[in-house]
């Protein structure tokens, strides 16, 4: 299944100069992160009690990449929970274009692994002046993100080395729920149940080598599934360099459908509510016209197996991409690539 | 080129029978249907009165598929032209989540060919419920999404009979800046300038010939040219069934630049405005490192050249798609596919 040059290594071998060593461990480190994050929600608790009395009535995210898919996840937490609008906002018309919007009661959230990327400094900048309440959700608490915003959340992951984005990830997932809406006693379950999660890995080299010479790959989802599928997909283009593609999957039904043939797999995310259900007909459908699809998330006996105990719906994007990211890196491994070092990246992008 | 039997057919010589051609009469409509749109821009203004004096804080666009793209147009325009925030809903949060947030001063708009998809026509209901003041844009102003909306626009495109949109999705991209903060005036060498850009369709089938055993493809674009790129993927997916991903170009230095070498092609829309100009330095650095990059747009000389005269740069999208239309069918009817009726794809999709 995998060369023996780049063979897996356990949470518990990892051999740090080995391919993958970085984002292995990464990987690994998510429950106590998790954990950590928990113990020190108070400090989260303080921010969001803080933006409660400015009763922002609109919600903006700002983010790119991995962090992009934090902020879509805070955009769904804040309309089913928060009971507010929220939408992902275009640095772009406020960095290129010079758009200066009313933002008055308009609370902005600028999300970071590492609060550097000029243009969201930018636009969290413009925001404040524009009347917006900013937040910057970030891995840095002295970044210059941090420091433009009126309040920050530090996710507490400790330094990412690997260039994939993993813990940072589920730990800003994390610090959004406490931010927006969630509370720790109600999040308690979640570190034992991500360890669980990760303890369940025998299952990641058998569903990885079915994509061993995949060159494309759709990955798809609905309501609280849908940044698992985004996610998951960034995951595979960076690592593996296969083209995957993600869609909601009611989107799917209206022309990508067309280029899905029993050549192009899919993985559906099946999240154990509303959005989830929405998905299976949507399955049934893609395997009935020839397609192979793999479920994550539905069934905790299935082929990436998903522990919830305990655990509420609205943190299933915490536990659902655990196997994707172990995924993810153990494709690249297979295909002889350094998930650590994907060609053509750096750490922080500089976009303006 | 292109086999004989799928040979390329111009506006003045479609075969109603023959493969594409619906789609090729469409395409070639849309300078007409622009000019009509044009002449009936005063029951927009009428409607754009109207949602103006209900002064809203805050826009939701909601829309699936090619009118997706419509709606994101539609979001630079809010953000640049209205200078309110604006934000894609999410409708499976009020559909499958059973949300009802506080919608007081916000407009939502949802956009649709159809104006029959049932998650758009709830969506759109609840918003009207939770106090948003709700237009829809649609092909149909006897849809159930024009009927459940309390104002209604109409983009007069006729039916559409390829199932691949193409004049709808312009029809939608003007009635929108007529009723963001555009005029009829500003807009009138449009149709001129479509006509124009059309008639250099010799450009198509050399630039077709460049993909034509292409499995995957990247677009990407930025500000005003992010939609078009999206647009311009999903054509090609519905048409020639490769997998082409589109992202805004900043994105694309976070993580997908991974998977980009000398075997994935790019197509690079640049627009005539601050959009297009970030869009350069990324185009030289593809190309540095082995890429093929297309531009579309930045230079009416180009490979896939675009006629501007007259147009203002926000009226960009209108005309940098019409080019890639073309492209798209064309690719299609190379590798022998009828663009008209993508397998797996019907005109009007019933999500939920």
């Amino acid at each position: 299944m995998t060369n023996e040059k780049n063979a897996d290594t356990s949470a518990d071998g990892i051999d740090p100069g080995a391919p993958g060593s970085l984002m292995g461990a990464e990987i690994a480190e998510q429950p106590a992160i998790l954990a950590t994050l928990l113990a020190e929600a108070a400090a989260i608790s303080e921010v969001a009690d803080a933006v409660r009395a400015r009763a922002p009535r609109f919600v903006l995210l700002a983010a790119r990449g991995t962090s992009d898919h934090a902020a879509l996840y805070a955009k769904y937490l804040v309309e089913t929970r928060l009971g507010l609008p929220a939408g992902l906002a275009s640095p772009s018309t406020m960095t290129l274009y010079g758009s200066r919007p009313d933002l008055r009661d308009v609370l902005f959230l600028g999300v970071s692994q590492s609060g550097a990327s000029p243009d969201l400094v930018d636009s969290l900048t413009v925001a404040g002046e524009c009347g917006a309440t900013t937040v910057a959700v970030t891995n840095d608490p002295g970044s210059a993100l941090a420091s433009a915003a009126e309040f920050s959340v530090d996710v507490r992951a400790g330094a990412e080395k690997a260039v994939a984005a993993t813990k940072t990830y589920t730990a800003e997932l994390l610090a959004l729920y406490l931010l927006l809406g969630g509370s720790a006693a109600d999040a308690a379950a979640l570190p034992d149940a991500a360890a669980a999660t990760l303890a369940r890995e025998d299952a990641v080299p058998v569903a990885a080598a079915r994509y061993r010479f995949a060159e494309r790959l759709v990955t798809t989802g609905r309501g609280f599934g849908y940044p698992t599928a985004r996610e998951a997909a960034l995951k595979l283009m960076e690592t593996s360099y296969l083209s995957a593609q993600a869609f909601s999957t009611a989107d799917l039904l209206h022309g990508p459908l067309a280029m899905i043939d029993s050549g192009v797999p899919v993985i559906a995310v099946a999240t154990p509510d509303a959005g989830g259900e929405a998905v299976a007909p949507v399955v049934e459908r893609l395997r009935g016209s020839g397609a192979d699809v793999l479920v994550v998330g539905a069934d905790p006996s299935g082929e990436l197996p998903v522990v919830r105990d305990g655990v509420p719906p609205a943190l299933a994007p915490v536990l659902d991409i655990l196997p994707l990211q172990r995924l993810a890196r153990q494709i690249a491994l297979d295909r002889g690539e350094n998930p650590d070092r994907p060609r053509g990246l750096s750490k922080v992008t500089h976009t303006r």
